[in-house]
């Protein structure tokens, strides 16, 4: 009998991570993913989400036992109540977490060891896109600026060599750089 | 004295959003805000957001008594253990919410009662550009579905006319839609 160790860098299983990586190599369809959400609207600024299941490595996913649930919330000067923080707070959140775990990944695929992530962000949104006062106005962020503070055991030229991949293979960083086509239905009544 | 009656649509003070938008007619820099978000890595695909504070309207927000917190994770056949929606579901729920938001904004504006709105969504990703397997794929989403089933007091071509002007002024929607700089920085140690 043997006893296999489980072998973790970053907190990620690399051995599981390699795996992946191969299984995708021998058959290109496992790659792909589709996330989904349901939204339903409460009042004013406040909305909800339930996401729970996906599709992805050739299958349907159903290892989570129930749904997670979101609040957008508007703040008072937005015409809310703080029900949660708001939609393109969230968007942040998201773009934060994404750059980050890009980041932890390739560098245990590299065998680098990090030691902690700190990360700052900053979006600058002028409302007068949002409004419809000036069409000249993006309704979107304008810029997004992340200032990562990184403890890894690896030179700095190493981290800004893997910073820069990691932005550049970050999902939701290349969603947001990037022109994303978004389909908007009605749903006939 | 004269009590001033509280005037609602859709759950939105609408003499506060024509005093808002009358409010940046006169004073354009009104409109400019920037939002934030500090996160920071736990272990593998996790990490948790923080967000509190933001400028906008001309000063810095301190209606939020403590911070929202936001934990990413991602699921185990993405190496993790469901310890958070992961980072490109949290941008679902953003890009629902905004368009949602932005949708009962432009409703109350134009005096049009909304019942209810439910919207599903769903968005494809090629794990190839994640996992740096083939520069030709893209990173992030390839496109992002979303239907909406909307109630309310007007015929479905006002709908549709405010659809689309919704998802024109979203700025979650404007941020993916159209390509957003997000410059990636490292702090110095």
């Amino acid at each position: 009998m043997t006893t296999k160790t489980l072998t973790k860098l970053n907190g990620l299983n690399t051995e599981q991570l390699v795996g992946t990586i191969d299984a995708i190599k021998n058959e290109p369809a496992l790659a792909r993913f589709q996330f989904r959400n349901k939204n339903r609207w409460v009042t004013g600024g406040e909305n909800r989400s339930t996401i729970q299941g996906f599709y992805g490595a050739g299958q349907e996913d159903t290892s989570r036992d129930k749904p997670f649930e979101f609040t957008n919330g508007e703040p008072p000067v937005l015409l809310g109540d703080n029900e949660g923080a708001n939609p393109v707070e969230f968007l942040l959140h998201a773009l934060a977490g994404c750059v980050t775990t890009t980041f932890v990944l390739h560098a245990a695929a590299r065998g680098i060891h990090l030691r902690s992530i700190s990360t700052e962000m900053e979006g600058d949104i002028d409302l007068h896109g949002l409004l419809g006062l000036d069409d000249s106005v993006p309704a979107g962020y304008e810029q997004i600026r992340i200032k990562m503070d990184i403890e890894a055991d690896c030179s700095d030229e190493e981290l800004d060599e893997l910073l820069a991949y990691s932005r550049a293979h970050s999902p939701v960083c290349q969603t947001v750089c990037r022109p994303v086509p978004v389909v908007v239905e009605r749903v006939a009544r």
